[in-house]
């Protein structure tokens, strides 16, 4: 698949998926999110890649829907709303993947958002999306749905509450008003924030310093770990014990142990066992 | 409706329900709580109002159940509990909307609790029930259950800990120890802490800096943002598309794109559509 | 019980839980995990006991599973596994109290992890399932799992996400990485830091100042807290009202007003009614 709207690299061990509309500031479209979607699923499956990283080229990370696109939904007396809302069925634990926008969340390996400018809008949600955010000084949050008439969409108003509580997730959703890298940081909307001229490389370090990590443990974890946000106590102990009985069985644990007792890092066999 | 026990005003876009026993720092009564359900009511009637504020006259904001209430209940043993326990049944997620204390959730308008001194007990529950929490530096904060031999009561178990996390809930719940206004923020119980004379101030800045969002859709946005905490995330992101579909079509969708790219403050038709 | 793992002590209204295996960081048993068992309910049981602290010996709080176990369940192809996942069956809300490692919710007293040093994996986990997490400035908080090739295990990944937010829980559990007490209150994930010669005196001096709250009122909030992290609010009020119902009839609550109106300390009779 060649791509328009995004470019695509594997640098050491890390994927970067970088939104590439900078005269736009990156604004999202159809064909972004089908790139997107694609550049995941490849993350997934080479084998090279230990993590992967979302950011913005240029002055902005992704400011919203393209204005564009959104005035020819208004224009259209919104039946073409379905068009960014490609609602997938499925059954049980499983639909909570397959929305929308929460597909990154069925990605299996480590994924961050490079926040390096404006996130506004559906920006802001493909941020909420990844496992964690780390922030340029230049880093900007923001809602932008109120003061176009519109709403908290695509599950934004399930995940703010989760990430920065009630208050300040009502906060954004009310007045959109736009906060900068510190302020997102004191709320827990990002776990760490950079210079601008580090961030990528911080995020790649990150990447890189997963290394002892087995990525098949890290994939069933990250899985286990959205999973219990919809369940309770009980049912998400005996997710993890079927895991763990399984992970118990699997070379890979042996593996760990010995490099644990010989203090050398472990040598893992990637997401198959 | 005359009100003993609170004050309404409306000024510029702000409702302003003051609770007014100051002698006893404004204490929860019967009569307090019906008019606080009018007062909520009426506000979302009023075209005029964007948002509401409850605050309290004089020194504190509500010092819990009035003492005199509590003694009579004991000396009836037990047996006039339910008169503050007006337990309404409900389906599904209204249910939430409609518990003795639950109320303010239902209203659609942003409401904010100016607490300019000591919330604790049903005072505390009654500002954990408004969207931000926005402390004067005399603000204070106490669950004072347990040394009545009392108990979280009103869904305090359920919001405390998701809004201050569990330890901090469960410490707040045990010791019953009052935390100033600074520690409440550090904590995520209030967003905001003002000076004592600036604080009304602010918090009807605030709903005037509200004007540029939607009322319509703030108001939807708030309903999806509750219902969230009780679904899982394919049926938040379903509900919002649901609303998300019926905002496209809205004329004040239009509006919203028009007055951006045109770079003025939007006008919105209120509530109605 | 005659305990080798654990030393018990009760001083004042404390009960002190001490893992005693200085030479291994306290690294946790089978024969541990049975004895803290045993001494929790014991604890449960004592009247003198109005809170419990658990903290570890030497210079470590619980370095997690015992490196032996572990080996021998890897060298036996992971047969072993069950046992440290004696996974118990109980109906509804129950089975969240009954897993391999979730039994300290079941208390009914006050549970301070007091964490003096290293706690990780499993026994991160046992602080985790204390209801307040103190550090002195030698904690450290590490989750141990990927480098190990083991996954989220008993209940973390459900615990974790909301104690100190998805993105912080997943770059512990992906990274693996050591956190100071500083960064672990930054978080969330204890709530006090305290000079190492004074943890202990703290944790103790903290159940002291409970001496105010009532015993019994306080073992429900307990369990009216975890419940409702398993409830939709509309159930936790309801919960909370039966709850109340009884409180109210109850003699305790009538000493909770006479004390309050004679500003002297309450005095409770226990757990009992």
């Amino acid at each position: 698949m060649d791509y328009s709207d995004i470019i695509y690299e594997v640098e050491d061990s890390a994927a970067v998926i970088t939104l590439n509309r900078p005269a736009r500031l990156n604004a999202w479209t159809g064909t972004m999110e089908r790139e997107v979607r694609d550049a995941l699923n490849r993350s997934d499956r080479d084998a090279r890649v230990r993590g992967i990283i979302i950011t913005g080229a240029g002055r902005g990370f992704c400011a919203g829907a393209d204005m564009a696109m959104l005035n020819t939904i208004a224009d259209a007396g919104g039946n073409e709303g379905r068009a960014i809302d490609p609602l997938a069925s499925a059954p049980g634990l499983e639909a909570n993947y397959h929305q929308a926008f929460s597909f990154p969340l069925a990605t299996q390996k480590p994924l961050i958002a490079a926040v390096n400018g404006a996130a506004a809008g559906v920006g802001l949600i493909l941020a909420l999306y990844c496992d964690l955010r780390f922030a340029s000084e230049n880093g900007r949050f923001g809602t932008a749905f109120s003061p176009l008439g519109l709403i908290a969409e695509h599950g934004i108003s399930w995940l703010l509450p989760r990430y920065v509580g009630t208050g300040n997730a009502l906060d954004l959703l009310y007045s959109a008003r736009v906060i900068d890298a510190p302020e997102a940081l004191s709320m827990g909307l990002v776990q760490r924030v950079y210079p601008q001229d580090e961030l990528l490389a911080a995020s790649k370090a990150y990447i890189g310093s997963l290394e002892r990590s087995s990525p098949k443990a890290m994939a069933v974890t990250k899985r286990l770990v959205y999973d219990a946000h919809f369940q309770d106590l009980a049912t998400a102990v005996r997710s993890a014990n079927d895991a763990m009985a399984e992970r118990l069985k699997d070379p890979q644990f042996k593996e760990g142990l010995n490099a644990f007792a010989e203090k050398r890092a472990p040598q893992w066999a990637g997401l198959g066992e």
